[in-house]
């Protein structure tokens, strides 16, 4: 019994010292109940090394994966803890909160689907971002609010800012999946699996919400600098073309942009080289 | 017996681990109830890698932030942590404690206000530091303690000096507000909205106090060597007249003191890049 | 006798002293009669280090300036000779000869002209190369030339390759005049000039033969491999519409091809950082 | 005799041969016969490595020493050579001529005299400039030529570009003699010991010619981006005055600069160490 409260008063007190060691973290299962999906839903999260002996808050960083991945995408491909590492102990980026959630749903991705009964973008910002700003030590404004991701979640970055550049200083959609049409029987299609309807109409309307070039193309002018951007993909990659448009689309529509075409593919390589770019991009924002 | 010699082992391996493991620590949020300004003030302090598996006492440099900012400036913009630590590390300056302290407050900064309703520079001589000195392993000695400051913070940084020799071997103003005249009509609006009056008599004794130019003019002969300076500002800054002429009339009055002007503007990249050469500077104090 | 041991001696002397001594040489200032042209062309030359102390064939890079440059374009602010010298010493590219021709001539610049007046692309092939491959010692043969060039001289590249696949292993045009439209009133006004008249008709039949994205679009099948493309235009250049259709035609139409966008413009910065990377990349060929 | 013959052959291609090494090389004792100052004038040049095996034509640097010195003093003192050499090869600047006159003269240096009894800025834009430019390999355009100088030749540097516009990319002063006032006291007896009198007015005319911060002041909109200027001047220079009153005025009267202080005093280590920087500034014009 002694012996039982002496060890625990050590473990308590190892806990306080080990702490001090602080290193960066992983924490790959985070989970949240969302009302909106109607289920439970995961996330990964990075903390930077020192963030567990202090009381400081940090800038934070959405960092989407592509189809087929899950929030692990980041963690075990993208290799993030040793790039963010890195990259913030050798200073060209500042300390961050990197959150990855898992979209590993059904088609549409990180959009709300096209009868409104799948919403994973009202998940994302009246969901998810309010339990994370509550539950991490984040600076919870637009200045160090970043968005970026990969493939279909490039395509998540670009619409997510479209739609909220309130919300985010900086997107970086890496090989982003910007569409230059679409399938509309894949849509009805997929929505009979669910066993329902859908109507052209209805697609047209969607698809008008989330035309990343159409979106672009009549981009107000006040909000043309809303956002900064980084736009990266491959000159390898099956998605060029779709990214190329979107450059000439910006440029001749005066969005101020950084655009990177490098040796590479549709690949965790390209996006792993990808990330330092990324984070110091985003850092000139969250440090001025 | 056995648990006790387990426990020993344990004690044993915890003061190996604890002993490889005290990094240096940020806190960001660290408050004292002032009773000069009638209010809970915040501080965020930097405490160096060992601090806490050690009895040492340390030097002390005082950061003071810019206007606009609060006592996270140096932490999120200026990169105090990953800077101090490289700094330290790399030998070109000792280990020592950094104090910065929140002076978002009302327009005067860091000074006493005209009429003596708002006293900034009291609290933070007999409140603040005391508090600190008190409650971190501080060497509370004029040859330990150190003010540094950024632009609002530089004209602080120069004002605590010169109005308090006794306290500091060394202040190192950066990019420094340097009045070369003062609007009257701005204080007296100021205080029309604190409903008080000021007149232009109080203003004009105020001002004699906090002349940088005219007091550097005016100082004692036995006053020139007692604090070390360091001045810095960029060639692109807006404040280049103030500093330009401080630099003049400090020659010309012989008061010993470095002076930088290096390419850039009144930018976080410049006072980061500044801050490793401020450590240095008063580590040349610290470590004679 | 004795004479003859001590003229011996001397011999080796200067043999092993110029075996030490023989620099990369820049010639800026060579000149050729060309007959096509009706007058006297210039165009620099690199010649490798080593190229004078041995009897060594080279491998050859022709690499042409933009509108306004002359042959010293890359020599003076390309810096061709200090990049190429680390370029080969740190052994990403292979020995080599650089030919930098002066194109500024017309309007036309590196190709013949509407009417044929003025054919400087016949001049290129009949005249130019076979006088550099009779005076230097080059490999004269397709898997040991290539072709390079900037703006203007990007379309050169890029047509110069297009219509004689049979001369170059490589080309490697950098922010690249590729059109997307002509301007048929400029060349009749050109035209009038010279005191000479040119129909719509001319125009549009020398369009078809300059046309670089139709070229590619229409390239046979058997072509697409006969050269290695590697195209760079950065994403502040004004050219990025010409050359974003350019990847996308070629992505289109199976022409394999590297593609890079770098953070730049149309600036002699862009093409210094440029030009390493288009010494290896043709290096790959010449030394397989 | 035969022998003979045969060593003259050998002298001759051993020469040619020898031309290969082609390594910087600084002439200290050159010569022009000045009619303007009725006597011969020396000058050292410095020639970039490769100069003697091409036949490329270079940009040149007019760099010009301090009072009491010769033009040997950048080659004794400033090392010239060896930090030109660096600065080419690690490809901070570009390959260039730099020109150091002779101005060891009498009182007023660089310029002019009082009583236009010896005028060295004329001879040097009548005779010097022109004697460089055909002796030696210059690109003989403003784009391609730059002063700079230390001390009395920063002064000169300032009145030149001041005065020749046209003439100059971009001038550096080191140091440089800014008056902030004249002794006309000085002026009347150094004429006196040439046997001369010169009365207030003509000492009054000459100083608005030669006023450099009232030159400043006045310049027309249309001439203030013509010439790129770098100033520097050492925090603990007796010079200090002059320099931070051009900042304060070049500011005011917005005239592009960039203007350094670091850390020392009017010493030759101070201009060694500011050498690469300028020609780091100058070769950012000659390569655009």
């Amino acid at each position: 019994m002694k012996t039982h409260s002496f060890m625990l008063t050590f473990l308590l007190l190892l806990g306080t010292v080990s702490g001090l060691t602080a290193q960066s973290k992983i924490l790959e299962n985070c989970t949240l109940n969302s009302n909106v999906l109607n289920s439970e839903r995961k996330f990964a999260i990075y903390l930077p090394e020192g963030y567990e002996n202090t009381d400081r808050h940090y800038p934070v960083m959405y960092l989407l994966h592509g189809m087929g991945d899950d929030q692990t995408g980041w963690v075990q491909f993208g290799e993030v803890q040793r790039i963010a590492d890195t990259a913030i102990r050798e200073g060209y980026a500042s300390p961050m909160i990197i959150v990855m959630p898992d979209a590993n749903t059904v088609q549409p991705g990180y959009f709300n689907d096209v009868k409104g009964d799948f919403n994973y973008e009202d998940f994302f910002f009246t969901e998810l971002i309010p339990h994370v700003e509550k539950t991490y030590r984040c600076r919870a404004e637009k200045q160090y609010r970043a968005v970026a991701g990969l493939s279909m979640g490039g395509g998540g970055s670009l619409v997510y800012a479209l739609h909220h550049p309130e919300m985010f200083c900086a997107a970086c959609p890496l090989s982003a999946a910007v569409r230059t049409g679409l399938n509309k029987q894949s849509v009805i299609d997929r929505y009979k699996t669910k066993g329902m309807v859908v109507t052209e109409e209805e697609i047209d309307e969607w698809y008008k919400k989330h035309d990343i070039l159409k979106l672009m193309e009549t981009m107000p002018e006040e909000q043309k600098n809303a956002v900064r951007w980084y736009i990266d993909c491959g000159d390898d990659d099956f998605l060029y073309e779709g990214n190329s448009l979107l450059h000439i689309v910006m440029r001749k529509n005066n969005i101020p942009h950084e655009y990177r075409v490098r040796d590479g593919g549709h690949t965790w390589q390209y996006w792993r080289e990808a990330l330092p770019e990324v984070m110091n991009f985003v850092s000139q924002t969250f440090r001025r």
